[in-house]
C-alpha cells in the first residue's frame, strides 16, 4: 500500500545508491578521513558559501542534536527550545543524558518567538536567585519545524540578535533542511542560513540518503576536540565513507535541493487534493501536511493509503500527518486522490 | 534589622545547639554509624509509625532531591513535577545532571492536580511514539509547596492512586515538612504521610538545625546500594554525628512539630498585621507569606525590616515574600507592625 | 597501494551490497520495524540457537558497548575489563560518559584471567569500605581480543562461573566476532557462545557490512525499555533497513562465517610470509597480526604496502599491525610477499 | 575505648564549637553570603598569601573533589591520578558520575612520579589514535597522600612543570592538608602551595570542624558560574554560616596549623611506642601510621584500643592503620602503650 507515513520509509535516492555502488570496491581511510568525506565537505562548504566551515558527518538526527548540544555547552548550561521541539519531546532524553536541561518556551506552530525569548532572558538575568538556576547557553530551533512551518529570514535574524545580546549560541536542527529551503515561503538560501547561526546540520536521512547528517560549524569554530566528543557519544562512523559517499552525491549537481523541491511540489499537490475534497489542513508549506479528518474519514482513507495519526482534535476528529519525500510519485498521489473520492459524503 | 527573608537566616534552635555541645566531646563512628544517627532513626521511625523505615541523613534539600530521584529512577526515566517545583526551577539542573528529565505539569498554586497527571499519563501511554519519549518513573511533589500551599489528604490520595495505576513512585520533598504539618489546613499527620508515598524527607535546615535532611523510605525499600549512591553524589557526611545529633534533638519531646507550630502561629499573626493594614496577601497557611505591595510600600517597609521580592505583579506592584521560622519572635512582628503603621496612607 | 591497515577500509561485501541494491526501491517501516530487520533477527536467532533472543541493530561498536553497558548496569555500577580493553582505551570515555567506571584488571595478551577476576571480587567483598567503592555490575570481555587472541571455551566458562557466583552480568564485545569464531584455536561455536554470556554483539562493520552491529540478549532479557535506552544514546537508526538488509545478507547461506573464514586463511598465509622472511610475529590466530619489525624494515615495507604502527618495542624496533579481512586477496598477499623479498638482508 | 580509627571520630575542636555557640543567635545571609564566610575567606586569603583567591566552602571531601574536577574539566576530559588516589578508589565513582574518566598512574607510596607522568603524556600525544582516547585535562594529587606520605617542594614543582607544558590543570586534594603542612618532612608552607597549583582545598572535617572544606582557586580563576556548578552538585550549603563560622575559627590565631601540629607530635610519639615494642611501621611523617602487626598482636591490641585493619600482608600479618588527630591526648597514647606492653612476647 502507498505510504505517506514518513520521509524515511524509502531507501536511498537512486543517484545516491549508484554512488555507493560505484565506490564500493575502493579502499579508503576511516573515521572521517576517507576521500569522499573530504570531497563532500568541500562541496558543502561551497554550497554554504563557508570556505572555513568545520563539517562532521554523523549518523542520525538525535545523535547529531545530542552531540552538538553537549559539545557546545558547558556542563552546567541548558538549551532553550520550544515545547514541541524534537529534543524536548522525541529524543528519549538524549540531551538530559549528557546533563543538560531543555528549557521550554511556548511553541507557535512549532516556532520560537524572538520577543518571548528576549523577555524570558531578561527576567532570568533579573532574577536574584540566578545562581540556583540552569544557565542558558544555547537556543535550539528546527528548520523547518516539526509542524511543517518555516521561519522567515526576519524571524531568524531576530532570534540571532537576541542570542548575540545574551551570549547564547544558535543551533539549527536541519533534519528536514532541504524541505524547508525548497518551500515557497522560505525567503533565504543555504549560505544565508549558514551566516545566521553558530551551528546547523543538513539532514540526509530524510532527504535521499540511507543515513547521515552533515553537522556544519560555518565559521570554523567546532568545539575543541570535537572528534573526541563525537567518539564519546558513540557517533563516530568507522566506515565514514558510508556518509561521505552519500553526501558527495547529494551535493553534486545540486541534487539535494532538487529532490527536496520535488517533495514540496508533491506536498502542494497533496494539499490541493484535500482542499478539493473539502477537508481542512493546518498551514504547512513543507513536506509534512497535517490534515483534520473525521474519525470516519480516517478509517476509510486508511483502507487505501498509509499515514500517521498525530493527535486527537476532539472525540470525533483526529489530526493526521501525510508526508511526501523525494520518493513520492504522481502515482502515489493518484492513490490518495482515489481514496478521497471514495469517501462517503 | 529584623529579617523575614527566609527560614534559614538563623543558627540552630537552642535545644539542638545544646545537644551538639553536650555530645561534642564523645568519640563516635562515622558515615552514618554513630550512635546519635542510630537513635535519631529510631525516634523518626516511631514518629512516622514506620518500624521498618530506611532512613538516611543528607546535608541539604537539593542534594536530597538529586540523590533520591537518581537512586529511585532507572537511568532513562524522568520525574514528573509541576512547573514551579524546586527541582524544575531552583536546583541548577541537579536532576538533569544525573541524566533525568524533569517533566513539567501545570502548577496550581504550587500543587499538582491528580486529574491532569492522569490525563497526561493516559496520553503518554497512548502515544505510538512512546519509545522515543522519556519514560516517567516518579512523581515529585513538595509539601508544603514552594508557594505556601498544602495538599489535603484527599489530594495526595488521588495522586498516589494515579501513581499506583501507572507504576510510578511518589516522592515528597519535605524541606519545610514541619511547617506544612503544623498548618491549620493540614488534615493528616506524619504517619499518614509516611503511608502515602514511597519516599519523603523531613527538612531540618529550615526547621531548627544548621543542616540536615532525613530521607525516609517508609516501608524499608531504600534503593539497593543506596549508601554507594549517596557517596557517589558526594552526599555522605563523614561526621554523620552532625546530622544525627541534630535530628536526635528534633525528634525528642516532639520538638520538631512544636517549633514548626510556633512558626505557623507567627505567620498567622503576620497575616493579620497585613490584613489590618489593608494590604492583600495570597492564600497561604504555612510559614511563607506572599504579600502584594505597591512599589512605594515595598520601599518604605524595606527601611524597617528585611524581606524578599518574589516577582513583579505589574509596573507598580510587586509580590513580596515574608517568611517566619521557629526563631521568629513577637518582637520581630512588632517591628513589622511598626513599619506598616508608618506607611503613608 | 594495498592496505593492511584495518578491517574497515573496504566497502560492503558484494553480496551485502547486492541485497541493498535489490531492496532499495521497497518502502518499509523504520526504527527497527522493517521487514529485513525482522528477517535478520529470525536468522540470527536460528544461527545462535536462541529462539527467544532479543536482538537490536546498532550502528557501531563504541555505540553498542556504551548503550548495552549503560542499559544493563544500575547507575552506580561499574564494569570490569582488562587494561587493554577497547572500552578502557579507545572509546573516548563513552562508558564514563554515562557515569560508569571502567574497573581495569591486568591483560594477558588481551585476555582476562578468571582467577584474577575472582581474587579481585573476593577482596572487594571483604573490604570494609565497600560502601565507598564502585560496585561492579558486569564483566566485559572482547572476542577475539584487541590483540588477536581468543578465549577457549574453558576460559569463558571459568569467567562466567565467577560472574554467576558474584551476581555479575557477562557481556562479550564481538566487533570481530566472526574472525574469532573462524580461527583455528576457537573450540566453540556461535550457539555455545550465546549460551555462555548475558549479552554479546555480532560485529558487522568489520565483517562485511558498511555499518551495523547486532546486539543479542540470548535468553530474551533485554533491559526494560531498551528501545528508549537506545534512542537516548542517539543509537536508534531511523532507516533501520540499512542494518536489517545487511545482516539479512550476512546470515543467509552462512555468509558471515564464510567470509570470516576467508580472512583467517589469508591471515595464516600472511604469517607464513613473515616467518619465511625470518621476521618474528606475536601469537595471533585471528585476522590481526602483530609483527616485530626493525625500523629499517618498517620503512622499506611501507613503500609497498600500507599498515599501522602499533607501539614502539625499543629504540630500533616497532610492533606493527597487519590486518586481513573478508576483502583480502591473494594478490594483496603477493604485494606483501614482494615487499618482504625486497628487504635488505 | 580509646579510638585511633580515624581523624573524624571526634566532634569539633572546642574553639570551633565555641565560635558556633557565640554566633548562633545572630541572623545572617545564606548560600555563602554570610558575614563569617566573608571573614573566613579574607583570613584564608591572607594565610595563603593570595589576595585574589576565589574561595568556596563545601561540605565534604568527595563532594569537593567531584565538584572542582567537574567544574574545571570540559565534559570530555579526564583526570590523571595515581592508582591509590581517593577519587580512584573510595568515592563510589563520584568523578565518573559527572562523565569524567580517572586515568590511573602507578602509585609510589601514594605519590605520583613526575617522570612517569611526563612519559605517559608524551606517549599519549604521540598516539595516532588520540582522537579515540580520553583527553587528560587535569592532574589530581593528594597532600598528604592516603598513605601518609608528603610530596617535597621539588616533587610538586616537577609535576606542575609537566602540567604547564601539557596544558593540564593541577588540583591538590587537601582533605588532611594541615597534617601534611605540619609534618617534619614538609619543606614548604601554605603560600608556597597556593602558588604551585590551580586549585586546592583545605580540609576542615579531619582537622577540627564538624564539616567543611575550603576550596581555593589561588589566583582568582574559579570556573565561570562556579556557584551554579556547586548548586548543581547539591553542594551549596543553605546555612553557609555553618562552614563560615568554623573556618573563621580555624584561621584565627593560626589555630589550623596549631592543632595539626599537635596531631603530628602525637603521631611521632606513637611511632616511638611501636618501634620500642619492636613492631615495624611503614614510613609516614603525618597523622596516619601504618603498622605491620601479626594477627595475634592485632587481636591482642584490639582488646584495648580501636584501630582499622588496612590490608592483609600475608596469611599471618595485617597492615593496620592508627590515626591521630587534633583530639588525640597523651592519655590516649598511654592506653596504646599499655596495650603494647601487654603483648605476649
Amino acid at each position: 500500500m502507498v505510504s505517506f507515513e514518513s520521509d524515511y520509509n524509502n531507501g536511498a535516492h537512486p543517484v545516491v545508491l549508484q554512488h555507493l555502488i560505484e565506490t564500493n570496491a575502493s579502499q579508503s581511510q576511516s573515521y572521517g578521513f576517507d576521500e569522499w568525506s573530504e570531497q563532500a565537505r568541500a562541496k558543502i562548504r561551497k554550497a554554504c558559501g563557508c570556505p572555513d566551515a568545520d563539517i562532521f558527518f554523523l549518523v542520525g538526527g538525535t545523535q547529531a542534536n545530542a552531540t552538538v548540544i553537549d559539545g557546545m555547552l558547558a556542563s552546567y548550561e541548558g538549551v532553550i527550545a520550544v515545547q514541541t521541539a524534537h529534543i524536548n519531546v522525541h529524543e528519549s532524553g538524549a540531551v538530559e543524558a549528557s546533563g543538560h536541561k531543555v528549557i521550554p518556551l511556548p511553541s507557535h506552530g512549532g516556532k520560537m518567538d524572538a520577543g518571548e525569548l528576549e523577555a524570558w532572558l531578561k527576567a532570568f538575568h533579573a532574577d536574584p536567585t540566578l545562581e540556583h538556576m540552569v544557565i542558558p547557553g544555547m537556543v535550539y530551533i528546527t528548520f523547518p519545524t516539526e509542524l511543517g512551518s518555516v521561519y522567515s529570514a526576519k524571524e531568524i535574524e531576530a532570534i540571532l540578535s537576541v542570542c548575540r545580546r545574551y551570549d547564547l549560541r544558535l543551533f539549527i536542527d536541519g533534519a528536514r533542511l532541504g524541505y524547508g529551503l525548497a518551500s515557497s515561503e522560505c525567503d533565504f538560501d543555504l549560505p544565508w542560513l549558514a551566516r545566521h547561526c553558530d551551528a546547523f546540520y543538513i539532514g540526509g536521512t530524510k532527504v535521499g540518503t540511507l543515513c547521515g547528517e552533515a553537522v556544519v560549524f560555518p565559521r570554523a569554530g567546532a568545539p575543541r576536540h570535537f572528534m573526541n566528543i563525537v567518539k564519546r557519544h558513540g557517533a563516530l562512523l568507522a566506515k565514514s565513507r558510508l556518509a561521505g559517499v552519500q553526501f558527495d552525491a547529494l551535493f553534486t549537481d545540486n541534487l539535494y535541493l532538487h529532490i527536496a523541491k520535488h517533495a514540496i511540489d508533491m506536498a502542494m499537490k497533496m494539499r490541493k487534493l484535500f482542499t478539493d475534497a473539502g477537508i481542512p489542513l493546518r498551514p504547512s508549506c513543507t513536506n509534512q501536511q497535517f490534515v483534520e479528518l473525521s474519525n470516519v474519514q480516517m478509517k476509510q482513507i486508511m483502507e487505501h493509503v498509509l499515514f500517521e495519526t498525530w493527535e486527537p482534535i476532539d472525540e470525533e476528529h483526529t489530526l493526521c500527518r501525510f508526508v511526501t519525500s523525494w520518493a513520492t510519485t504522481n502515482n502515489d498521489l493518484n492513490a490518495l486522490e482515489t481514496a478521497l473520492k471514495l469517501l462517503n459524503p
